[in-house]
Protein backbone atom coordinates (compact mmCIF):
# COMPACT_ATOMS: atom_id res chain seq x y z
CA UNK A 1 0.00 0.00 0.00
CA UNK A 2 3.04 2.38 0.46
CA UNK A 3 4.95 1.87 -2.72
CA UNK A 4 1.19 2.23 -4.54
CA UNK A 5 0.69 5.68 -2.36
CA UNK A 6 3.95 6.73 -3.36
CA UNK A 7 3.22 5.81 -6.74
CA UNK A 8 -0.05 7.48 -6.91
CA UNK A 9 0.32 10.75 -4.97
CA UNK A 10 -2.45 12.60 -6.31
CA UNK A 11 -5.07 9.32 -6.37
CA UNK A 12 -6.88 7.97 -3.53
CA UNK A 13 -5.18 4.80 -2.94
CA UNK A 14 -7.62 2.30 -0.35
CA UNK A 15 -7.52 -0.88 0.99
CA UNK A 16 -11.32 -1.33 1.71
CA UNK A 17 -12.66 -3.53 -1.18
CA UNK A 18 -16.53 -1.96 -0.07
CA UNK A 19 -15.15 1.38 -1.71
CA UNK A 20 -16.87 2.22 -5.36
CA UNK A 21 -13.48 2.39 -6.63
CA UNK A 22 -12.78 3.27 -10.50
CA UNK A 23 -9.78 0.99 -10.90
CA UNK A 24 -8.79 -1.93 -9.19
CA UNK A 25 -4.92 -3.21 -8.38
CA UNK A 26 -5.33 -6.96 -7.48
CA UNK A 27 -3.67 -10.26 -7.06
CA UNK A 28 -5.97 -12.73 -5.89
CA UNK A 29 -9.13 -11.12 -4.45
CA UNK A 30 -11.94 -12.95 -3.21
CA UNK A 31 -14.43 -14.12 -6.27
CA UNK A 32 -17.74 -11.32 -6.09
CA UNK A 33 -15.34 -8.85 -4.53
CA UNK A 34 -14.23 -7.30 -8.18
CA UNK A 35 -18.40 -7.65 -9.22
CA UNK A 36 -19.84 -5.64 -6.58
CA UNK A 37 -17.70 -2.37 -7.72
CA UNK A 38 -20.22 -0.69 -10.19
CA UNK A 39 -17.90 1.93 -10.93
CA UNK A 40 -14.98 -0.53 -11.66
CA UNK A 41 -13.39 0.88 -15.53
CA UNK A 42 -10.12 -1.34 -15.06
CA UNK A 43 -8.46 -3.99 -13.79
CA UNK A 44 -4.95 -4.20 -13.37
CA UNK A 45 -3.08 -7.09 -11.73
CA UNK A 46 0.06 -6.93 -9.68
CA UNK A 47 0.91 -10.35 -10.75
CA UNK A 48 2.41 -11.71 -14.22
CA UNK A 49 -0.10 -14.63 -14.30
CA UNK A 50 -4.14 -13.96 -14.58
CA UNK A 51 -5.39 -17.40 -14.47
CA UNK A 52 -6.78 -16.69 -10.84
CA UNK A 53 -8.77 -13.64 -12.62
CA UNK A 54 -9.89 -15.76 -15.43
CA UNK A 55 -11.18 -18.89 -13.99
CA UNK A 56 -13.34 -16.55 -11.25
CA UNK A 57 -16.38 -17.03 -13.12
CA UNK A 58 -17.26 -13.50 -11.24
CA UNK A 59 -14.80 -11.69 -12.85
CA UNK A 60 -16.17 -8.79 -15.27
CA UNK A 61 -15.14 -10.11 -18.28
CA UNK A 62 -16.17 -6.86 -20.03
CA UNK A 63 -13.04 -4.63 -17.86
CA UNK A 64 -9.71 -4.27 -19.61
CA UNK A 65 -7.65 -6.40 -17.42
CA UNK A 66 -3.37 -6.05 -17.87
CA UNK A 67 -1.05 -8.39 -16.27
CA UNK A 68 1.62 -7.06 -14.64
CA UNK A 69 4.91 -6.32 -16.62
CA UNK A 70 7.79 -5.13 -14.78
CA UNK A 71 11.48 -5.51 -15.97
CA UNK A 72 12.08 -6.18 -12.12
CA UNK A 73 10.14 -9.35 -12.15
CA UNK A 74 12.26 -10.29 -15.19
CA UNK A 75 15.10 -10.08 -13.53
CA UNK A 76 14.55 -12.00 -10.24
CA UNK A 77 12.91 -14.84 -12.49
CA UNK A 78 16.20 -14.91 -14.77
CA UNK A 79 18.67 -15.10 -11.50
CA UNK A 80 16.02 -18.10 -10.48
CA UNK A 81 16.14 -19.89 -13.65
CA UNK A 82 19.68 -19.97 -14.33
CA UNK A 83 20.71 -20.69 -10.63
CA UNK A 84 18.13 -23.83 -11.13
CA UNK A 85 19.98 -24.79 -14.36
CA UNK A 86 23.28 -24.04 -13.13
CA UNK A 87 22.65 -26.56 -10.17
CA UNK A 88 21.50 -29.01 -12.84
CA UNK A 89 24.15 -28.53 -15.70
CA UNK A 90 26.73 -28.81 -12.53
CA UNK A 91 24.78 -31.89 -11.37
CA UNK A 92 24.23 -30.76 -8.18
CA UNK A 93 21.66 -33.03 -7.11
CA UNK A 94 23.81 -36.66 -8.25
CA UNK A 95 26.64 -34.33 -6.09
CA UNK A 96 24.05 -34.39 -3.41
CA UNK A 97 23.17 -37.82 -3.36
CA UNK A 98 26.87 -39.31 -3.39
CA UNK A 99 27.37 -36.52 -0.71
CA UNK A 100 24.37 -38.21 1.26
CA UNK A 101 26.02 -41.58 0.91
CA UNK A 102 29.71 -40.72 1.45
CA UNK A 103 30.60 -41.08 -2.11
CA UNK A 104 33.52 -39.55 -3.83
CA UNK A 105 33.00 -39.69 -7.60
CA UNK A 106 33.50 -37.76 -10.27
CA UNK A 107 31.04 -37.23 -12.89
CA UNK A 108 31.58 -36.37 -16.52
CA UNK A 109 30.83 -32.62 -16.71
CA UNK A 110 29.94 -30.52 -20.03
CA UNK A 111 30.32 -27.41 -20.43
CA UNK A 112 27.08 -25.10 -20.64
CA UNK A 113 28.14 -24.68 -24.58
CA UNK A 114 27.19 -28.67 -25.14
CA UNK A 115 24.21 -28.30 -22.83
CA UNK A 116 20.95 -27.41 -24.55
CA UNK A 117 18.49 -25.20 -22.45
CA UNK A 118 14.65 -25.56 -24.06
CA UNK A 119 11.65 -22.86 -22.89
CA UNK A 120 8.03 -23.70 -23.01
CA UNK A 121 6.44 -20.13 -23.05
CA UNK A 122 8.46 -16.67 -24.70
CA UNK A 123 7.26 -14.01 -22.73
CA UNK A 124 8.26 -11.39 -21.29
CA UNK A 125 9.96 -13.57 -18.34
CA UNK A 126 10.87 -16.51 -20.87
CA UNK A 127 13.28 -13.82 -22.85
CA UNK A 128 14.95 -12.41 -19.85
CA UNK A 129 15.81 -15.84 -18.64
CA UNK A 130 16.95 -17.27 -22.41
CA UNK A 131 18.69 -13.84 -22.79
CA UNK A 132 20.80 -14.34 -19.37
CA UNK A 133 21.03 -18.16 -19.98
CA UNK A 134 22.56 -17.41 -23.75
CA UNK A 135 25.31 -14.67 -21.84
CA UNK A 136 26.62 -17.05 -19.28
CA UNK A 137 26.71 -19.82 -22.53
CA UNK A 138 23.58 -22.57 -23.32
CA UNK A 139 22.34 -22.95 -26.40
CA UNK A 140 18.49 -21.45 -25.89
CA UNK A 141 15.44 -23.45 -27.80
CA UNK A 142 12.13 -21.88 -27.60
CA UNK A 143 8.32 -22.57 -28.16
CA UNK A 144 5.04 -20.93 -27.74
CA UNK A 145 1.79 -20.83 -29.08
CA UNK A 146 2.71 -18.24 -31.71
CA UNK A 147 6.19 -19.18 -32.34
CA UNK A 148 9.42 -21.22 -32.16
CA UNK A 149 10.18 -24.87 -32.18
CA UNK A 150 8.55 -27.52 -29.49
CA UNK A 151 11.05 -30.33 -31.05
CA UNK A 152 14.09 -28.34 -29.78
CA UNK A 153 12.92 -27.24 -26.82
CA UNK A 154 12.04 -31.38 -26.06
CA UNK A 155 15.56 -32.30 -27.66
CA UNK A 156 17.54 -30.21 -24.41
CA UNK A 157 18.47 -31.19 -21.40
CA UNK A 158 16.79 -29.23 -19.19
CA UNK A 159 13.04 -28.16 -20.15
CA UNK A 160 12.12 -24.70 -18.64
CA UNK A 161 8.04 -23.95 -18.55
CA UNK A 162 6.93 -20.38 -18.14
CA UNK A 163 3.53 -20.71 -20.62
CA UNK A 164 0.97 -18.58 -19.17
CA UNK A 165 -2.06 -20.99 -17.70
CA UNK A 166 -4.72 -21.24 -20.26
CA UNK A 167 -7.70 -23.96 -20.66
CA UNK A 168 -4.72 -25.24 -23.35
CA UNK A 169 -1.80 -25.20 -21.50
CA UNK A 170 -3.56 -27.03 -18.50
CA UNK A 171 -1.81 -30.11 -17.71
CA UNK A 172 0.45 -29.27 -20.61
CA UNK A 173 3.77 -31.06 -18.82
CA UNK A 174 2.10 -34.82 -18.97
CA UNK A 175 3.32 -38.33 -20.05
CA UNK A 176 2.88 -37.76 -23.48
CA UNK A 177 5.14 -34.42 -23.22
CA UNK A 178 7.60 -36.44 -20.96
CA UNK A 179 7.40 -39.62 -23.08
CA UNK A 180 8.95 -37.06 -26.29
CA UNK A 181 11.84 -35.00 -24.07
CA UNK A 182 15.42 -36.81 -24.21
CA UNK A 183 15.58 -39.57 -21.90
CA UNK A 184 16.95 -38.15 -18.54
CA UNK A 185 16.48 -34.93 -19.11
CA UNK A 186 15.84 -32.22 -16.40
CA UNK A 187 12.31 -30.58 -16.01
CA UNK A 188 12.41 -26.51 -14.15
CA UNK A 189 8.41 -25.59 -13.07
CA UNK A 190 8.28 -21.82 -12.06
CA UNK A 191 5.07 -21.06 -13.95
CA UNK A 192 2.17 -22.30 -12.67
CA UNK A 193 1.12 -25.67 -10.74
CA UNK A 194 -1.46 -26.86 -12.75
CA UNK A 195 0.41 -27.19 -15.46
CA UNK A 196 1.68 -30.45 -14.30
CA UNK A 197 -0.02 -33.81 -13.60
CA UNK A 198 1.93 -34.92 -10.88
CA UNK A 199 1.58 -38.28 -10.90
CA UNK A 200 2.86 -38.11 -14.55
CA UNK A 201 5.83 -36.58 -13.51
CA UNK A 202 6.62 -38.81 -10.31
CA UNK A 203 6.09 -41.85 -13.03
CA UNK A 204 8.18 -40.33 -15.08
CA UNK A 205 10.93 -39.56 -12.55
CA UNK A 206 10.83 -43.66 -11.67
CA UNK A 207 11.21 -44.67 -14.88
CA UNK A 208 14.49 -42.46 -15.25
CA UNK A 209 12.57 -40.88 -18.11
CA UNK A 210 13.63 -37.54 -16.26
CA UNK A 211 16.27 -37.54 -14.16
CA UNK A 212 14.95 -34.36 -11.78
CA UNK A 213 12.06 -31.64 -11.27
CA UNK A 214 12.97 -28.09 -10.07
CA UNK A 215 9.54 -26.84 -8.98
CA UNK A 216 8.39 -23.30 -7.56
CA UNK A 217 4.86 -23.71 -8.04
CA UNK A 218 2.35 -26.46 -7.34
CA UNK A 219 -1.35 -27.20 -7.97
CA UNK A 220 -2.19 -26.24 -4.01
CA UNK A 221 -0.04 -23.99 -2.27
CA UNK A 222 1.63 -24.14 -0.03
CA UNK A 223 2.61 -28.10 -0.88
CA UNK A 224 0.25 -30.07 1.75
CA UNK A 225 2.57 -32.13 4.36
CA UNK A 226 1.77 -35.36 3.14
CA UNK A 227 2.86 -34.42 -0.54
CA UNK A 228 5.54 -37.17 -2.21
CA UNK A 229 7.28 -34.12 -3.22
CA UNK A 230 8.93 -33.07 -0.26
CA UNK A 231 10.66 -36.40 0.40
CA UNK A 232 11.37 -37.00 -2.99
CA UNK A 233 15.24 -37.24 -3.53
CA UNK A 234 14.84 -36.22 -7.43
CA UNK A 235 12.33 -33.07 -6.93
CA UNK A 236 13.38 -30.00 -5.32
CA UNK A 237 10.45 -28.07 -3.73
CA UNK A 238 10.41 -24.02 -3.67
CA UNK A 239 7.88 -22.50 -2.07
CA UNK A 240 6.87 -20.32 -5.06
CA UNK A 241 9.78 -17.99 -4.81
CA UNK A 242 11.12 -17.71 -8.43
CA UNK A 243 10.01 -13.91 -9.26
CA UNK A 244 8.03 -12.12 -5.86
CA UNK A 245 7.14 -9.01 -7.10
CA UNK A 246 8.47 -6.22 -5.69
CA UNK A 247 6.38 -3.74 -4.34
CA UNK A 248 8.39 -0.35 -5.55
CA UNK A 249 8.93 -1.52 -8.68
CA UNK A 250 5.68 -3.01 -9.55
CA UNK A 251 3.97 0.13 -7.89
CA UNK A 252 6.26 2.48 -10.55
CA UNK A 253 5.11 0.52 -13.47
CA UNK A 254 1.03 -0.18 -12.17
CA UNK A 255 0.90 3.62 -11.98
CA UNK A 256 2.53 4.01 -15.30
CA UNK A 257 -0.43 1.39 -16.70
CA UNK A 258 -3.01 3.45 -15.03
CA UNK A 259 -1.52 6.56 -16.55
CA UNK A 260 -1.72 4.74 -19.88
CA UNK A 261 -4.91 3.92 -19.21
CA UNK A 262 -6.47 7.42 -18.78
CA UNK A 263 -5.00 8.69 -21.53
CA UNK A 264 -6.11 6.31 -23.57
CA UNK A 265 -3.14 4.68 -24.58
CA UNK A 266 -2.17 1.41 -25.39
CA UNK A 267 -1.77 -0.62 -22.28
CA UNK A 268 0.95 -3.06 -21.19
CA UNK A 269 0.44 -6.26 -20.62
CA UNK A 270 -3.38 -6.05 -21.88
CA UNK A 271 -4.78 -9.36 -21.53
CA UNK A 272 -6.57 -11.14 -24.17
CA UNK A 273 -9.79 -13.14 -23.71
CA UNK A 274 -9.18 -15.10 -26.72
CA UNK A 275 -5.39 -15.85 -25.70
CA UNK A 276 -6.17 -16.69 -22.48
CA UNK A 277 -3.32 -14.58 -21.04
CA UNK B 1 47.88 -39.71 -24.00
CA UNK B 2 45.82 -39.52 -27.30
CA UNK B 3 45.28 -36.10 -27.19
CA UNK B 4 49.51 -35.46 -26.54
CA UNK B 5 49.98 -37.52 -29.28
CA UNK B 6 47.86 -36.07 -31.67
CA UNK B 7 48.84 -32.18 -30.13
CA UNK B 8 53.08 -33.52 -31.00
CA UNK B 9 52.38 -35.41 -33.92
CA UNK B 10 56.45 -35.12 -34.43
CA UNK B 11 57.43 -35.86 -30.69
CA UNK B 12 58.13 -39.30 -29.23
CA UNK B 13 55.41 -39.24 -26.66
CA UNK B 14 55.41 -41.77 -24.27
CA UNK B 15 53.69 -42.36 -20.51
CA UNK B 16 56.84 -44.82 -19.74
CA UNK B 17 58.93 -42.90 -16.77
CA UNK B 18 62.36 -44.68 -17.62
CA UNK B 19 62.92 -43.72 -21.03
CA UNK B 20 65.11 -40.76 -20.77
CA UNK B 21 62.89 -37.38 -21.35
CA UNK B 22 63.55 -33.78 -22.79
CA UNK B 23 60.15 -32.38 -21.49
CA UNK B 24 57.91 -33.92 -19.16
CA UNK B 25 54.28 -32.93 -18.81
CA UNK B 26 53.33 -34.05 -15.38
CA UNK B 27 50.30 -34.28 -13.01
CA UNK B 28 51.48 -35.30 -9.76
CA UNK B 29 54.35 -37.79 -10.54
CA UNK B 30 55.51 -39.68 -7.75
CA UNK B 31 58.72 -38.25 -5.99
CA UNK B 32 61.93 -39.24 -7.45
CA UNK B 33 60.45 -39.74 -10.97
CA UNK B 34 61.65 -36.22 -12.23
CA UNK B 35 64.86 -36.35 -10.69
CA UNK B 36 65.63 -39.60 -12.05
CA UNK B 37 65.84 -37.98 -15.64
CA UNK B 38 69.01 -36.55 -16.52
CA UNK B 39 68.27 -34.95 -19.76
CA UNK B 40 65.34 -33.17 -19.00
CA UNK B 41 65.23 -30.21 -19.49
CA UNK B 42 61.55 -28.49 -18.87
CA UNK B 43 58.63 -29.59 -16.93
CA UNK B 44 54.93 -28.48 -17.78
CA UNK B 45 52.42 -29.02 -15.57
CA UNK B 46 48.62 -30.26 -16.93
CA UNK B 47 47.39 -28.86 -14.08
CA UNK B 48 46.85 -25.18 -12.67
CA UNK B 49 48.20 -26.07 -9.40
CA UNK B 50 52.00 -26.92 -9.11
CA UNK B 51 51.98 -27.11 -5.58
CA UNK B 52 52.27 -30.65 -5.31
CA UNK B 53 55.51 -30.26 -7.36
CA UNK B 54 56.89 -27.20 -5.65
CA UNK B 55 56.84 -29.08 -2.13
CA UNK B 56 58.31 -32.30 -3.33
CA UNK B 57 61.74 -31.79 -2.35
CA UNK B 58 63.13 -34.29 -4.98
CA UNK B 59 62.01 -31.63 -7.61
CA UNK B 60 64.61 -30.62 -9.70
CA UNK B 61 64.50 -26.87 -9.18
CA UNK B 62 66.86 -25.55 -11.85
CA UNK B 63 64.30 -26.38 -14.70
CA UNK B 64 61.69 -24.21 -16.00
CA UNK B 65 58.09 -25.35 -14.42
CA UNK B 66 54.90 -24.17 -16.21
CA UNK B 67 51.42 -24.39 -15.04
CA UNK B 68 48.79 -25.11 -17.54
CA UNK B 69 46.83 -21.94 -18.52
CA UNK B 70 44.18 -22.96 -20.72
CA UNK B 71 40.85 -21.30 -21.94
CA UNK B 72 39.02 -24.27 -20.90
CA UNK B 73 40.02 -24.78 -17.65
CA UNK B 74 38.77 -21.41 -16.67
CA UNK B 75 35.70 -21.55 -18.13
CA UNK B 76 35.00 -24.96 -16.62
CA UNK B 77 35.75 -23.07 -13.26
CA UNK B 78 33.63 -20.03 -14.40
CA UNK B 79 30.99 -22.18 -14.78
CA UNK B 80 31.21 -24.11 -11.27
CA UNK B 81 31.50 -21.09 -9.21
CA UNK B 82 28.85 -19.24 -10.73
CA UNK B 83 26.59 -22.61 -10.51
CA UNK B 84 27.66 -22.50 -6.15
CA UNK B 85 27.59 -18.89 -5.79
CA UNK B 86 24.08 -18.69 -7.61
CA UNK B 87 22.91 -21.63 -5.75
CA UNK B 88 24.20 -19.11 -2.87
CA UNK B 89 22.73 -16.00 -4.08
CA UNK B 90 19.15 -17.78 -4.33
CA UNK B 91 19.50 -19.41 -0.77
CA UNK B 92 19.45 -22.96 -2.47
CA UNK B 93 20.92 -24.70 1.37
CA UNK B 94 18.25 -22.89 3.28
CA UNK B 95 15.19 -24.48 0.64
CA UNK B 96 17.03 -27.90 1.38
CA UNK B 97 16.87 -27.71 4.88
CA UNK B 98 13.20 -26.65 4.54
CA UNK B 99 12.16 -29.26 2.49
CA UNK B 100 13.90 -31.82 4.55
CA UNK B 101 11.23 -30.53 7.45
CA UNK B 102 8.27 -29.69 4.64
CA UNK B 103 8.27 -26.66 5.72
CA UNK B 104 6.72 -23.62 3.16
CA UNK B 105 8.36 -20.12 4.05
CA UNK B 106 9.51 -17.68 1.82
CA UNK B 107 12.72 -15.76 2.67
CA UNK B 108 13.49 -12.29 1.32
CA UNK B 109 15.54 -12.60 -1.88
CA UNK B 110 17.35 -9.44 -2.89
CA UNK B 111 19.10 -9.76 -6.76
CA UNK B 112 22.51 -10.49 -7.51
CA UNK B 113 22.98 -6.57 -8.61
CA UNK B 114 22.79 -6.03 -4.35
CA UNK B 115 24.80 -9.45 -3.55
CA UNK B 116 28.64 -8.51 -3.65
CA UNK B 117 31.19 -11.40 -4.21
CA UNK B 118 34.66 -10.99 -3.22
CA UNK B 119 37.96 -13.29 -5.13
CA UNK B 120 40.80 -14.34 -3.21
CA UNK B 121 43.22 -14.79 -5.54
CA UNK B 122 42.90 -12.82 -9.04
CA UNK B 123 45.04 -15.20 -11.62
CA UNK B 124 43.57 -16.61 -15.00
CA UNK B 125 40.64 -18.91 -13.13
CA UNK B 126 39.59 -15.88 -10.54
CA UNK B 127 39.38 -13.47 -13.95
CA UNK B 128 37.05 -15.49 -15.79
CA UNK B 129 34.84 -16.33 -12.45
CA UNK B 130 34.75 -12.97 -12.31
CA UNK B 131 33.75 -11.85 -15.48
CA UNK B 132 31.11 -14.72 -15.82
CA UNK B 133 29.46 -13.23 -12.47
CA UNK B 134 29.62 -9.56 -13.60
CA UNK B 135 27.99 -10.51 -16.56
CA UNK B 136 25.22 -12.55 -14.29
CA UNK B 137 24.59 -9.18 -12.40
CA UNK B 138 26.77 -9.47 -9.30
CA UNK B 139 29.34 -6.68 -8.06
CA UNK B 140 32.69 -8.22 -7.77
CA UNK B 141 35.85 -7.28 -5.33
CA UNK B 142 39.22 -9.07 -5.84
CA UNK B 143 42.51 -9.22 -3.90
CA UNK B 144 45.95 -10.97 -4.71
CA UNK B 145 49.08 -10.49 -3.27
CA UNK B 146 49.44 -7.70 -6.00
CA UNK B 147 46.51 -5.93 -6.18
CA UNK B 148 43.23 -5.56 -4.94
CA UNK B 149 41.41 -4.98 -1.93
CA UNK B 150 40.99 -7.47 0.87
CA UNK B 151 38.58 -5.60 2.82
CA UNK B 152 35.96 -5.35 0.31
CA UNK B 153 36.24 -9.23 -0.69
CA UNK B 154 35.72 -9.83 3.22
CA UNK B 155 32.79 -7.29 3.42
CA UNK B 156 31.32 -9.48 0.09
CA UNK B 157 28.09 -11.87 0.79
CA UNK B 158 29.83 -15.09 -1.15
CA UNK B 159 34.31 -15.54 -0.88
CA UNK B 160 35.78 -17.65 -3.51
CA UNK B 161 39.07 -18.66 -2.82
CA UNK B 162 41.00 -19.16 -6.00
CA UNK B 163 44.25 -18.35 -4.39
CA UNK B 164 47.29 -20.43 -5.36
CA UNK B 165 48.97 -22.86 -2.40
CA UNK B 166 52.08 -21.44 -1.12
CA UNK B 167 53.80 -21.41 1.79
CA UNK B 168 51.97 -17.45 2.53
CA UNK B 169 48.55 -18.85 1.40
CA UNK B 170 48.55 -22.07 3.48
CA UNK B 171 45.71 -22.20 5.90
CA UNK B 172 44.92 -18.72 5.20
CA UNK B 173 40.88 -19.38 5.57
CA UNK B 174 41.29 -19.91 9.41
CA UNK B 175 39.49 -17.98 12.35
CA UNK B 176 41.20 -14.87 12.17
CA UNK B 177 40.22 -14.71 8.83
CA UNK B 178 36.38 -15.79 9.01
CA UNK B 179 36.08 -13.61 12.37
CA UNK B 180 37.17 -10.33 9.94
CA UNK B 181 34.58 -11.83 7.54
CA UNK B 182 30.63 -10.31 7.05
CA UNK B 183 28.23 -12.39 9.54
CA UNK B 184 26.31 -15.04 8.06
CA UNK B 185 28.67 -15.01 4.63
CA UNK B 186 29.22 -17.70 2.74
CA UNK B 187 32.57 -19.42 1.33
CA UNK B 188 33.43 -21.30 -1.22
CA UNK B 189 36.65 -23.35 -1.91
CA UNK B 190 38.14 -24.21 -5.64
CA UNK B 191 41.76 -24.30 -5.10
CA UNK B 192 43.32 -26.45 -2.65
CA UNK B 193 42.37 -28.01 0.43
CA UNK B 194 45.77 -26.40 2.75
CA UNK B 195 44.06 -23.12 2.35
CA UNK B 196 41.56 -24.28 4.83
CA UNK B 197 41.90 -24.80 8.32
CA UNK B 198 39.27 -27.32 8.36
CA UNK B 199 38.15 -27.16 12.57
CA UNK B 200 38.32 -23.13 12.14
CA UNK B 201 35.99 -23.71 9.33
CA UNK B 202 33.58 -26.13 11.38
CA UNK B 203 33.65 -23.62 14.58
CA UNK B 204 32.75 -20.59 12.18
CA UNK B 205 29.33 -22.46 10.82
CA UNK B 206 28.36 -23.56 14.51
CA UNK B 207 28.81 -20.08 15.73
CA UNK B 208 26.59 -18.32 12.70
CA UNK B 209 29.98 -16.70 11.67
CA UNK B 210 29.50 -18.44 8.49
CA UNK B 211 26.26 -19.69 6.91
CA UNK B 212 27.73 -22.43 4.23
CA UNK B 213 30.68 -23.51 2.67
CA UNK B 214 31.01 -24.99 -0.85
CA UNK B 215 34.13 -27.51 -0.90
CA UNK B 216 35.45 -28.75 -4.03
CA UNK B 217 38.73 -29.16 -2.78
CA UNK B 218 40.55 -31.21 0.57
CA UNK B 219 43.78 -31.53 2.65
CA UNK B 220 43.35 -35.36 2.06
CA UNK B 221 41.56 -36.32 -1.41
CA UNK B 222 39.34 -38.60 -1.26
CA UNK B 223 37.25 -37.26 1.64
CA UNK B 224 38.15 -39.57 4.21
CA UNK B 225 34.59 -41.58 5.05
CA UNK B 226 34.93 -40.44 8.81
CA UNK B 227 35.47 -36.94 8.12
CA UNK B 228 32.57 -34.60 9.84
CA UNK B 229 32.19 -32.46 6.44
CA UNK B 230 30.36 -35.48 4.73
CA UNK B 231 27.47 -35.65 7.23
CA UNK B 232 27.51 -31.38 7.78
CA UNK B 233 24.29 -29.52 6.67
CA UNK B 234 26.33 -26.35 6.18
CA UNK B 235 28.95 -28.13 4.21
CA UNK B 236 28.61 -28.63 0.29
CA UNK B 237 31.24 -31.61 -0.42
CA UNK B 238 31.92 -31.58 -3.99
CA UNK B 239 34.67 -34.05 -5.09
CA UNK B 240 37.21 -31.99 -6.69
CA UNK B 241 35.33 -31.33 -9.87
CA UNK B 242 35.42 -27.13 -10.85
CA UNK B 243 37.90 -27.28 -13.02
CA UNK B 244 38.78 -30.90 -14.46
CA UNK B 245 41.68 -30.64 -17.46
CA UNK B 246 40.69 -31.28 -20.71
CA UNK B 247 42.54 -33.72 -22.41
CA UNK B 248 41.99 -31.78 -26.11
CA UNK B 249 42.78 -28.37 -25.35
CA UNK B 250 44.77 -28.85 -21.71
CA UNK B 251 47.23 -30.79 -25.19
CA UNK B 252 46.90 -28.06 -26.91
CA UNK B 253 47.89 -25.40 -24.96
CA UNK B 254 50.91 -28.04 -23.90
CA UNK B 255 51.83 -28.30 -26.96
CA UNK B 256 51.80 -24.69 -27.97
CA UNK B 257 53.95 -24.21 -24.93
CA UNK B 258 56.46 -26.49 -25.59
CA UNK B 259 57.21 -24.95 -29.24
CA UNK B 260 57.33 -22.04 -26.99
CA UNK B 261 60.17 -23.00 -25.10
CA UNK B 262 62.17 -25.02 -27.78
CA UNK B 263 61.98 -21.69 -29.78
CA UNK B 264 63.24 -19.77 -26.54
CA UNK B 265 60.48 -17.71 -26.52
CA UNK B 266 58.24 -16.67 -23.11
CA UNK B 267 56.40 -19.42 -21.10
CA UNK B 268 52.86 -19.32 -20.71
CA UNK B 269 52.08 -20.09 -16.65
CA UNK B 270 56.00 -19.65 -15.84
CA UNK B 271 56.56 -20.61 -12.35
CA UNK B 272 58.27 -18.06 -10.12
CA UNK B 273 60.01 -19.85 -7.04
CA UNK B 274 60.05 -16.78 -5.76
CA UNK B 275 56.07 -16.42 -5.97
CA UNK B 276 55.63 -20.35 -5.42
CA UNK B 277 53.18 -19.95 -8.23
Amino acid sequence: MEALRNALPNDEVTADPTVPAEIAVVANPAPGVLAALPGLRFVQSAWAGVDGLLTDPTFPKHLPLARLVDPALGEQMAQAVAAHVMALHRQAPAYRAQQAQGIWRQLPQPLAQDRPVGFLGYGELAKACAKLLTDIGFPVAFWSRSEGDLEAVLASDIVVNLLPLTPQTRGFLSASLFARMKPGAALVNVARGAHLVEADLLAALASGQLSHAVLDVFKTEPLPAAHPFWRHPQVTVLPHVAAITDPVSASRQIAANIARFRAGEPLAGLVSSDAGY
